[in-house]
């Protein structure tokens, strides 16, 4: 399977890599690649720069598509061009999964509208305004619907990774990866230590 | 503080921007450069690519060195240019943090000999013959001896992460840090859930 994943510039570090640890293990199953609205060096405040190519050089049968959030996307949030090529990417992708306030790009296309999802626990308020008629979840760790995962905030993201993973190739074969990479893997996707009242 | 984050080919993902993810956010306290052998661009399996400077050109005045774990160990662990070069740089930098089989690289310097130290559980047989004379512990999430922190596998990177700012600035500030990024921080270093008997 084959998996875009969109970088911004301020995209949150972990909101990307963790996933791209947990897929990035399965070489015979996931190929990832990164992309940007016009390609080129993408960079964020952490000190982390990445070599992008361009978002319409994305292939129509991409399997999974990733959304990171992070502070970038209080200004991408605004770029019509980042968000109707998002919307483009994520209709024909197999699979979209989100990240942190990721959700709130995605939610800006429409595409999750009449939808389950969720985001960054800490960044709600802002999230919602961005999908008024998303069904907003603020107990998940991550949620499914259709064919679109959203992961609470930053860390979460590895957790709805694995999730997918079980999805897809069984419980066993995701807790596998979990202990390979010692990770404590919140397997509940509906009880977040993080949720809000 | 600056960060210098040494990578070499096949290095673990996670082992690098989960530490990454921590000292990144805090941009008015950590600096944070990658650094590799030769410089230029390095590579893992994963499908990342990081443009790096080169070892010689880090500071002599570097307050902490980041070494992670991954395949590529298997290989630098005969590289004699790379572990005299490991040893010169922790040996000027205030504080050494190793991830997971980054104990291994480490431990070949000698620098680790008579010191606590940990690794990657499920490496820790292979681990343990590139250092005899290292007290290794099978238990910790985390080790510190003098200034020298490591961690257990992959993601146990983020935990002792935290904890080295918990050192540096309070527990409550390196909570905050783990609420904001949603990870549910194991804070007992000497507890692991993926200990060996």
């Amino acid at each position: 399977m084959n998996i875009a994943v969109l970088l911004f510039d301020d995209f949150e570090t972990l909101d990307v890599y963790g996933p791209v640890e947990v897929f990035g293990r399965l070489v015979d199953l996931y190929t990832i690649k990164f992309y940007s609205l016009n390609g080129g060096q993408i960079k964020n405040r952490h000190g982390v720069s990445v070599l992008t190519e361009k978002m319409e050089d994305v292939s129509d049968n991409l399997e999974i598509f990733i959304v990171p959030g992070g502070l970038g996307t209080r200004k991408e949030i605004e770029n019509k061009l980042l968000i109707d090529k998002i919307k483009e990417i994520a209709t024909v992708s197999k699979f979209v999964l989100t990240v942190c306030t990721g959700s709130a790009l995605l939610a800006r296309t429409g595409l999750l509208d009449n939808k389950t999802a969720t985001s960054n626990k800490r960044a709600f308020a802002w999230v919602i305004t961005n999908g008024i008629n998303v069904n907003w979840n603020k107990k998940a760790r991550w949620t499914i619907d259709d064919k679109y995962y959203t992961s609470s905030g930053v860390s979460a993201g590895i957790d709805m990774a694995l999730g997918f993973i079980s999805d897809r190739h069984g419980i066993e074969f995701a807790r596998r990866i979990a202990f390979e990479i010692e990770y404590n893997w919140t397997e509940d996707k509906d009880n977040d230590t993080f949720k809000i009242e």
